[in-house]
Protein backbone atom coordinates (compact mmCIF):
# COMPACT_ATOMS: atom_id res chain seq x y z
CA UNK A 1 0.00 0.00 0.00
CA UNK A 2 0.69 3.59 -0.95
CA UNK A 3 1.53 6.21 2.15
CA UNK A 4 1.05 9.80 1.84
CA UNK A 5 1.57 12.77 4.70
CA UNK A 6 -0.56 16.20 3.78
CA UNK A 7 1.25 18.98 5.74
CA UNK A 8 -0.92 21.78 5.81
CA UNK A 9 0.53 24.82 6.75
CA UNK A 10 -1.91 27.50 5.68
CA UNK A 11 -3.82 28.65 2.47
CA UNK A 12 -3.94 31.85 1.15
CA UNK A 13 -6.25 33.51 3.84
CA UNK A 14 -4.95 36.73 4.95
CA UNK A 15 -4.63 35.51 8.90
CA UNK A 16 -1.20 34.65 7.84
CA UNK A 17 0.32 37.40 6.25
CA UNK A 18 0.92 39.91 8.91
CA UNK A 19 4.29 38.29 10.62
CA UNK A 20 6.08 35.32 9.99
CA UNK A 21 4.29 32.68 9.93
CA UNK A 22 4.10 30.21 12.98
CA UNK A 23 5.56 27.18 10.77
CA UNK A 24 8.54 28.97 10.04
CA UNK A 25 9.65 30.07 13.42
CA UNK A 26 12.67 28.21 14.94
CA UNK A 27 12.09 25.80 17.38
CA UNK A 28 15.23 24.58 18.99
CA UNK A 29 17.13 26.20 15.88
CA UNK A 30 15.16 24.90 13.47
CA UNK A 31 12.11 25.70 11.74
CA UNK A 32 8.66 24.57 13.08
CA UNK A 33 8.08 22.62 9.69
CA UNK A 34 10.85 20.66 9.57
CA UNK A 35 10.39 19.06 12.95
CA UNK A 36 6.73 18.33 11.77
CA UNK A 37 7.66 16.80 8.16
CA UNK A 38 10.73 14.69 10.18
CA UNK A 39 8.17 12.71 12.03
CA UNK A 40 6.44 11.63 9.27
CA UNK A 41 9.76 10.85 7.41
CA UNK A 42 11.12 8.66 10.44
CA UNK A 43 7.68 6.52 10.52
CA UNK A 44 8.19 2.92 8.77
CA UNK A 45 5.14 3.84 6.07
CA UNK A 46 7.57 6.13 4.54
CA UNK A 47 4.81 8.21 3.33
CA UNK A 48 5.15 10.48 0.27
CA UNK A 49 4.73 13.98 1.61
CA UNK A 50 3.28 17.03 0.39
CA UNK A 51 3.13 20.33 1.93
CA UNK A 52 0.40 23.04 1.71
CA UNK A 53 1.75 26.20 1.71
CA UNK A 54 0.65 29.77 1.24
CA UNK A 55 1.90 30.45 -2.66
CA UNK A 56 3.52 33.69 -1.15
CA UNK A 57 5.12 31.76 0.90
CA UNK A 58 6.98 29.90 -1.40
CA UNK A 59 10.24 31.00 -1.91
CA UNK A 60 10.99 31.78 2.41
CA UNK A 61 10.50 27.84 2.69
CA UNK A 62 12.69 27.04 -0.15
CA UNK A 63 15.49 29.66 1.10
CA UNK A 64 14.97 27.89 4.87
CA UNK A 65 15.34 24.45 3.08
CA UNK A 66 18.48 25.55 1.59
CA UNK A 67 19.76 27.44 4.38
CA UNK A 68 19.23 24.62 7.07
CA UNK A 69 20.34 22.01 4.04
CA UNK A 70 17.01 20.07 4.82
CA UNK A 71 16.35 17.50 2.26
CA UNK A 72 13.55 15.52 3.13
CA UNK A 73 11.91 15.38 -0.28
CA UNK A 74 8.44 16.67 -0.37
CA UNK A 75 6.09 17.78 -2.72
CA UNK A 76 4.46 21.84 -2.65
CA UNK A 77 1.32 22.60 -3.11
CA UNK A 78 -0.18 26.19 -3.39
CA UNK A 79 -2.86 26.58 -0.10
CA UNK A 80 -6.58 27.63 -0.98
CA UNK A 81 -8.89 29.89 0.47
CA UNK A 82 -9.66 28.09 3.83
CA UNK A 83 -8.17 24.45 5.00
CA UNK A 84 -11.11 22.93 3.28
CA UNK A 85 -9.79 24.29 -0.21
CA UNK A 86 -5.94 23.61 0.76
CA UNK A 87 -6.69 20.09 1.38
CA UNK A 88 -8.69 19.33 -1.88
CA UNK A 89 -5.70 21.11 -3.82
CA UNK A 90 -3.46 18.31 -2.30
CA UNK A 91 -5.73 15.23 -2.89
CA UNK A 92 -5.89 16.22 -6.52
CA UNK A 93 -2.04 15.29 -6.41
CA UNK A 94 -3.08 11.85 -5.29
CA UNK A 95 -4.18 9.49 -8.70
CA UNK A 96 -3.32 6.30 -6.89
CA UNK A 97 -5.44 4.09 -4.21
CA UNK A 98 -3.49 4.65 -0.97
CA UNK A 99 -3.70 6.10 3.05
CA UNK A 100 -3.60 9.88 3.64
CA UNK A 101 -2.37 10.96 6.88
CA UNK A 102 -3.86 14.78 6.90
CA UNK A 103 -1.66 16.99 9.84
CA UNK A 104 -1.18 20.44 11.20
CA UNK A 105 2.83 21.59 10.32
CA UNK A 106 2.00 23.61 13.40
CA UNK A 107 1.69 20.03 15.57
CA UNK A 108 5.81 19.23 15.41
CA UNK A 109 5.66 16.80 18.53
CA UNK A 110 3.69 14.27 16.78
CA UNK A 111 5.61 11.00 17.37
CA UNK A 112 6.52 8.84 14.44
CA UNK A 113 4.79 5.81 16.95
CA UNK A 114 1.08 7.67 16.65
CA UNK A 115 1.57 8.27 13.00
CA UNK A 116 2.21 5.00 12.30
CA UNK A 117 -0.19 3.42 14.03
CA UNK A 118 -2.27 6.07 12.61
CA UNK A 119 -2.05 4.79 9.44
CA UNK A 120 -2.16 1.24 10.52
CA UNK A 121 -5.73 1.71 12.03
CA UNK A 122 -6.90 4.01 9.11
CA UNK A 123 -5.53 0.74 6.35
CA UNK A 124 -7.38 -1.36 8.81
CA UNK A 125 -10.82 0.25 9.27
CA UNK A 126 -11.14 3.24 7.18
CA UNK A 127 -10.23 5.97 9.24
CA UNK A 128 -8.05 7.08 12.34
CA UNK A 129 -8.47 10.27 13.81
CA UNK A 130 -6.15 11.54 17.02
CA UNK A 131 -7.74 12.59 19.39
CA UNK A 132 -7.20 13.05 23.14
CA UNK A 133 -9.72 13.46 26.47
CA UNK A 134 -9.87 16.89 27.87
CA UNK A 135 -8.58 17.58 31.15
CA UNK A 136 -11.17 20.42 31.52
CA UNK A 137 -14.84 20.03 31.94
CA UNK A 138 -16.60 20.29 29.19
CA UNK A 139 -19.94 21.86 28.67
CA UNK A 140 -22.40 22.10 25.41
CA UNK A 141 -23.75 25.96 25.13
CA UNK A 142 -26.81 26.06 22.88
CA UNK A 143 -27.71 29.13 21.44
CA UNK A 144 -30.43 29.88 23.61
CA UNK A 145 -27.48 30.27 26.31
CA UNK A 146 -28.68 27.58 27.94
CA UNK A 147 -25.51 25.04 28.74
CA UNK A 148 -25.51 21.76 29.79
CA UNK A 149 -22.41 19.71 31.61
CA UNK A 150 -21.23 16.64 28.95
CA UNK A 151 -19.87 13.27 30.39
CA UNK A 152 -16.12 14.10 30.20
CA UNK A 153 -15.22 10.64 29.67
CA UNK A 154 -16.80 10.58 25.95
CA UNK A 155 -15.60 14.09 25.05
CA UNK A 156 -12.54 14.27 23.07
CA UNK A 157 -10.34 16.68 22.05
CA UNK A 158 -9.72 16.66 17.83
CA UNK A 159 -5.79 16.79 16.88
CA UNK A 160 -3.94 15.80 13.81
CA UNK A 161 -2.79 13.22 12.25
CA UNK A 162 -6.12 12.81 10.86
CA UNK A 163 -6.06 9.52 8.24
CA UNK A 164 -8.19 7.90 5.57
CA UNK A 165 -8.25 5.47 2.92
CA UNK A 166 -7.80 7.51 -0.35
CA UNK A 167 -11.49 6.64 -1.92
CA UNK A 168 -13.32 7.91 1.49
CA UNK A 169 -11.47 11.11 1.57
CA UNK A 170 -11.11 11.94 -2.14
CA UNK A 171 -14.85 11.17 -2.15
CA UNK A 172 -15.77 13.39 0.97
CA UNK A 173 -13.97 16.07 -0.50
CA UNK A 174 -16.10 16.31 -3.54
CA UNK A 175 -18.65 17.81 -0.81
CA UNK A 176 -19.81 21.13 -1.06
CA UNK A 177 -18.24 23.14 1.72
CA UNK A 178 -20.17 23.82 4.73
CA UNK A 179 -19.47 25.60 7.71
CA UNK A 180 -19.27 23.04 10.14
CA UNK A 181 -16.49 21.54 8.15
CA UNK A 182 -13.78 22.44 11.02
CA UNK A 183 -11.58 19.85 10.23
CA UNK A 184 -11.08 16.64 7.87
CA UNK A 185 -13.14 14.55 10.00
CA UNK A 186 -16.05 16.98 9.95
CA UNK A 187 -15.80 16.44 5.71
CA UNK A 188 -15.64 12.71 5.99
CA UNK A 189 -18.07 12.37 8.62
CA UNK A 190 -20.49 14.49 6.44
CA UNK A 191 -20.50 11.93 3.87
CA UNK A 192 -21.58 9.57 5.91
CA UNK A 193 -18.91 7.53 7.38
CA UNK A 194 -18.21 6.71 10.93
CA UNK A 195 -14.86 8.22 12.49
CA UNK A 196 -12.68 5.93 14.27
CA UNK A 197 -10.54 8.01 17.17
CA UNK A 198 -7.30 6.73 18.01
CA UNK A 199 -5.13 7.94 21.07
CA UNK A 200 -3.09 10.90 21.36
CA UNK A 201 -1.07 12.31 23.78
CA UNK A 202 -1.11 15.68 25.27
CA UNK A 203 2.09 17.00 23.90
CA UNK A 204 1.21 17.04 20.14
CA UNK A 205 -0.54 20.65 21.06
CA UNK A 206 -0.38 23.46 17.93
CA UNK A 207 2.10 26.19 18.09
CA UNK A 208 -0.56 28.99 18.34
CA UNK A 209 1.21 31.48 20.90
CA UNK A 210 5.36 32.36 21.28
CA UNK A 211 4.64 30.81 25.08
CA UNK A 212 3.90 27.27 22.87
CA UNK A 213 7.35 27.44 20.99
CA UNK A 214 8.75 28.04 24.55
CA UNK A 215 6.96 24.90 25.99
CA UNK A 216 7.66 22.54 22.82
CA UNK A 217 11.13 23.20 23.51
CA UNK A 218 11.27 22.43 27.04
CA UNK A 219 9.26 19.06 26.13
CA UNK A 220 12.29 18.53 23.32
CA UNK A 221 14.90 19.42 25.93
CA UNK A 222 13.25 17.07 28.10
CA UNK A 223 13.32 13.84 25.44
CA UNK A 224 16.76 14.45 24.23
CA UNK A 225 18.18 14.10 28.27
CA UNK B 1 -23.43 41.56 50.50
CA UNK B 2 -20.69 39.21 51.64
CA UNK B 3 -18.46 37.38 49.66
CA UNK B 4 -16.47 34.35 49.88
CA UNK B 5 -13.68 32.95 47.91
CA UNK B 6 -12.98 28.61 48.18
CA UNK B 7 -9.91 27.71 47.10
CA UNK B 8 -9.25 23.98 47.04
CA UNK B 9 -5.87 22.29 47.01
CA UNK B 10 -6.62 18.92 47.74
CA UNK B 11 -8.30 16.12 49.38
CA UNK B 12 -7.14 13.28 51.42
CA UNK B 13 -6.74 11.36 48.16
CA UNK B 14 -3.28 9.30 47.73
CA UNK B 15 -2.98 11.46 44.43
CA UNK B 16 -1.40 14.50 45.86
CA UNK B 17 0.94 12.35 48.63
CA UNK B 18 3.44 11.97 45.93
CA UNK B 19 5.84 14.40 45.74
CA UNK B 20 5.48 18.23 46.86
CA UNK B 21 2.00 18.83 45.70
CA UNK B 22 1.64 21.12 42.45
CA UNK B 23 0.27 24.11 45.02
CA UNK B 24 3.41 24.45 46.38
CA UNK B 25 5.65 24.80 43.52
CA UNK B 26 7.72 28.05 43.16
CA UNK B 27 6.41 30.04 40.53
CA UNK B 28 8.87 33.15 40.40
CA UNK B 29 9.63 32.41 44.00
CA UNK B 30 6.74 32.24 45.48
CA UNK B 31 4.57 29.28 45.73
CA UNK B 32 1.93 28.57 43.21
CA UNK B 33 -1.19 28.97 45.67
CA UNK B 34 0.01 32.13 46.93
CA UNK B 35 -0.66 34.00 43.69
CA UNK B 36 -3.88 32.43 43.18
CA UNK B 37 -5.03 33.70 46.96
CA UNK B 38 -3.75 37.22 46.02
CA UNK B 39 -5.64 37.07 43.09
CA UNK B 40 -9.03 36.48 44.90
CA UNK B 41 -7.50 39.37 47.91
CA UNK B 42 -6.84 42.08 44.94
CA UNK B 43 -10.53 42.03 43.60
CA UNK B 44 -13.01 44.59 44.62
CA UNK B 45 -15.42 42.42 46.26
CA UNK B 46 -12.80 41.59 49.21
CA UNK B 47 -13.91 37.95 49.31
CA UNK B 48 -13.21 36.21 53.10
CA UNK B 49 -10.47 33.54 52.04
CA UNK B 50 -11.11 29.34 52.93
CA UNK B 51 -8.48 27.18 51.49
CA UNK B 52 -9.18 23.42 51.39
CA UNK B 53 -5.75 21.60 52.15
CA UNK B 54 -5.07 18.11 52.88
CA UNK B 55 -4.81 17.79 56.54
CA UNK B 56 -1.18 16.30 56.18
CA UNK B 57 -0.05 19.51 54.13
CA UNK B 58 -1.39 22.03 56.73
CA UNK B 59 2.30 22.15 58.66
CA UNK B 60 3.98 22.60 55.16
CA UNK B 61 1.79 25.36 54.13
CA UNK B 62 2.02 27.27 57.23
CA UNK B 63 6.02 26.99 57.15
CA UNK B 64 5.75 28.65 53.84
CA UNK B 65 3.83 31.17 54.54
CA UNK B 66 6.25 32.13 57.69
CA UNK B 67 9.05 31.82 55.02
CA UNK B 68 7.55 33.71 52.50
CA UNK B 69 6.54 36.23 55.00
CA UNK B 70 2.74 35.59 53.54
CA UNK B 71 0.10 37.29 55.44
CA UNK B 72 -3.12 37.67 53.13
CA UNK B 73 -5.87 36.41 55.87
CA UNK B 74 -7.42 32.96 55.03
CA UNK B 75 -8.92 30.02 56.77
CA UNK B 76 -7.69 26.28 56.90
CA UNK B 77 -10.19 23.49 56.26
CA UNK B 78 -8.98 19.82 55.90
CA UNK B 79 -10.02 18.42 52.39
CA UNK B 80 -11.99 15.38 51.97
CA UNK B 81 -12.21 12.34 50.20
CA UNK B 82 -12.69 13.64 46.85
CA UNK B 83 -12.93 17.44 45.53
CA UNK B 84 -16.90 16.89 46.55
CA UNK B 85 -16.40 16.43 49.89
CA UNK B 86 -13.94 18.82 50.19
CA UNK B 87 -15.79 21.68 48.87
CA UNK B 88 -18.74 20.61 51.70
CA UNK B 89 -16.05 20.63 53.80
CA UNK B 90 -15.61 24.65 53.22
CA UNK B 91 -19.43 25.04 52.76
CA UNK B 92 -19.92 23.77 56.09
CA UNK B 93 -18.12 27.02 57.55
CA UNK B 94 -20.48 29.42 56.17
CA UNK B 95 -23.24 30.06 57.48
CA UNK B 96 -24.83 33.36 56.26
CA UNK B 97 -26.00 34.91 52.47
CA UNK B 98 -23.31 35.22 50.26
CA UNK B 99 -21.74 34.82 46.93
CA UNK B 100 -19.35 31.84 46.76
CA UNK B 101 -16.59 31.27 44.23
CA UNK B 102 -14.83 28.00 44.49
CA UNK B 103 -11.20 28.29 42.39
CA UNK B 104 -8.58 25.45 41.55
CA UNK B 105 -5.29 26.23 43.93
CA UNK B 106 -3.26 25.23 41.03
CA UNK B 107 -4.87 27.84 38.62
CA UNK B 108 -2.66 30.80 39.84
CA UNK B 109 -3.16 32.85 36.62
CA UNK B 110 -6.60 33.79 36.98
CA UNK B 111 -7.16 37.45 36.58
CA UNK B 112 -8.88 39.71 39.61
CA UNK B 113 -11.06 41.43 36.80
CA UNK B 114 -12.62 37.89 36.15
CA UNK B 115 -13.11 37.03 39.47
CA UNK B 116 -14.73 40.31 39.77
CA UNK B 117 -16.91 40.12 36.93
CA UNK B 118 -17.85 36.10 38.08
CA UNK B 119 -19.26 37.72 41.62
CA UNK B 120 -21.08 40.22 39.89
CA UNK B 121 -22.85 37.72 37.65
CA UNK B 122 -23.45 35.31 40.18
CA UNK B 123 -24.66 38.13 42.50
CA UNK B 124 -27.08 39.01 39.55
CA UNK B 125 -28.31 35.72 38.10
CA UNK B 126 -27.42 33.18 40.60
CA UNK B 127 -24.17 31.76 39.57
CA UNK B 128 -21.78 32.28 36.93
CA UNK B 129 -19.19 29.94 35.82
CA UNK B 130 -15.75 30.54 33.81
CA UNK B 131 -15.26 29.20 30.51
CA UNK B 132 -13.48 29.07 27.27
CA UNK B 133 -13.64 27.74 23.72
CA UNK B 134 -12.38 24.83 21.95
CA UNK B 135 -8.78 25.86 20.60
CA UNK B 136 -9.73 22.14 18.85
CA UNK B 137 -12.42 20.29 17.45
CA UNK B 138 -14.26 18.45 19.88
CA UNK B 139 -16.30 15.06 19.45
CA UNK B 140 -18.71 13.22 21.59
CA UNK B 141 -17.46 9.14 21.65
CA UNK B 142 -20.73 7.21 23.24
CA UNK B 143 -20.16 3.74 24.66
CA UNK B 144 -20.40 2.04 21.23
CA UNK B 145 -17.22 3.63 20.04
CA UNK B 146 -19.09 5.84 17.99
CA UNK B 147 -18.08 9.48 17.38
CA UNK B 148 -19.87 12.47 16.04
CA UNK B 149 -18.54 16.18 15.82
CA UNK B 150 -19.72 18.81 17.97
CA UNK B 151 -19.87 22.38 16.56
CA UNK B 152 -17.10 23.64 17.97
CA UNK B 153 -19.24 27.11 18.59
CA UNK B 154 -21.43 25.20 21.08
CA UNK B 155 -18.67 23.50 23.04
CA UNK B 156 -17.00 25.13 26.22
CA UNK B 157 -14.39 23.97 28.60
CA UNK B 158 -14.85 24.42 32.10
CA UNK B 159 -12.45 26.69 34.29
CA UNK B 160 -12.58 27.84 37.67
CA UNK B 161 -13.99 30.20 39.40
CA UNK B 162 -17.05 28.99 39.24
CA UNK B 163 -19.60 31.04 41.27
CA UNK B 164 -22.82 30.52 43.30
CA UNK B 165 -25.20 32.30 45.56
CA UNK B 166 -24.72 30.72 48.73
CA UNK B 167 -28.58 29.16 49.06
CA UNK B 168 -28.14 27.62 45.47
CA UNK B 169 -24.36 26.05 46.42
CA UNK B 170 -25.69 24.54 49.39
CA UNK B 171 -28.71 22.80 48.46
CA UNK B 172 -26.33 21.52 45.51
CA UNK B 173 -23.79 20.24 47.64
CA UNK B 174 -26.62 18.38 50.24
CA UNK B 175 -27.00 15.73 47.34
CA UNK B 176 -25.49 12.26 47.47
CA UNK B 177 -22.33 12.20 45.44
CA UNK B 178 -22.58 11.14 41.84
CA UNK B 179 -19.45 10.24 39.60
CA UNK B 180 -20.56 12.75 36.93
CA UNK B 181 -19.56 15.62 39.55
CA UNK B 182 -16.66 16.42 37.84
CA UNK B 183 -17.10 20.04 39.01
CA UNK B 184 -19.26 22.50 40.97
CA UNK B 185 -21.46 23.30 38.02
CA UNK B 186 -22.39 19.83 37.38
CA UNK B 187 -23.58 19.48 41.08
CA UNK B 188 -25.62 22.68 40.97
CA UNK B 189 -26.91 21.48 37.39
CA UNK B 190 -28.04 18.57 39.01
CA UNK B 191 -29.68 20.29 41.86
CA UNK B 192 -31.80 21.90 38.83
CA UNK B 193 -30.54 25.03 38.62
CA UNK B 194 -29.16 26.78 35.08
CA UNK B 195 -25.67 27.10 34.61
CA UNK B 196 -24.56 30.53 32.93
CA UNK B 197 -21.07 30.52 31.56
CA UNK B 198 -18.87 33.78 31.54
CA UNK B 199 -16.16 34.27 29.44
CA UNK B 200 -12.44 33.12 30.96
CA UNK B 201 -8.78 33.56 28.89
CA UNK B 202 -6.74 30.65 28.17
CA UNK B 203 -4.03 31.99 30.65
CA UNK B 204 -5.86 30.96 33.79
CA UNK B 205 -4.73 27.27 33.05
CA UNK B 206 -4.30 24.45 35.19
CA UNK B 207 -0.57 23.70 36.82
CA UNK B 208 -0.64 20.04 36.03
CA UNK B 209 3.09 19.28 34.46
CA UNK B 210 6.55 20.83 35.19
CA UNK B 211 6.09 22.56 31.56
CA UNK B 212 2.98 24.25 32.56
CA UNK B 213 4.87 26.11 35.72
CA UNK B 214 7.37 27.40 33.30
CA UNK B 215 4.69 28.61 30.36
CA UNK B 216 3.05 30.81 33.41
CA UNK B 217 5.66 32.37 34.74
CA UNK B 218 6.71 33.38 30.71
CA UNK B 219 3.21 34.54 30.94
CA UNK B 220 3.85 36.48 34.24
CA UNK B 221 7.13 37.94 32.95
CA UNK B 222 5.55 39.01 29.72
CA UNK B 223 3.01 40.60 31.98
CA UNK B 224 5.45 42.28 34.01
CA UNK B 225 6.88 44.09 31.31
Amino acid sequence: MKFFAVIVAGGSGTRMNALLPKQFLLLNGKPVMMHTITAFFSCPQKPEIIVVLNEQHFSIWKQLCEEYQFDIKHKLVAGGKTRFYSVKNALDLINETAVIAIHDAVRPLISPQIIAEAYRQALDVGNAVVAVPSKDSVRWQNVNGVSQNLNRNEVFLVQTPQTFQSDILKRAYKQEYLEEFTDDASVVERSGVKINLLAGDQENFKITFPADLQMAEMILNEKSR
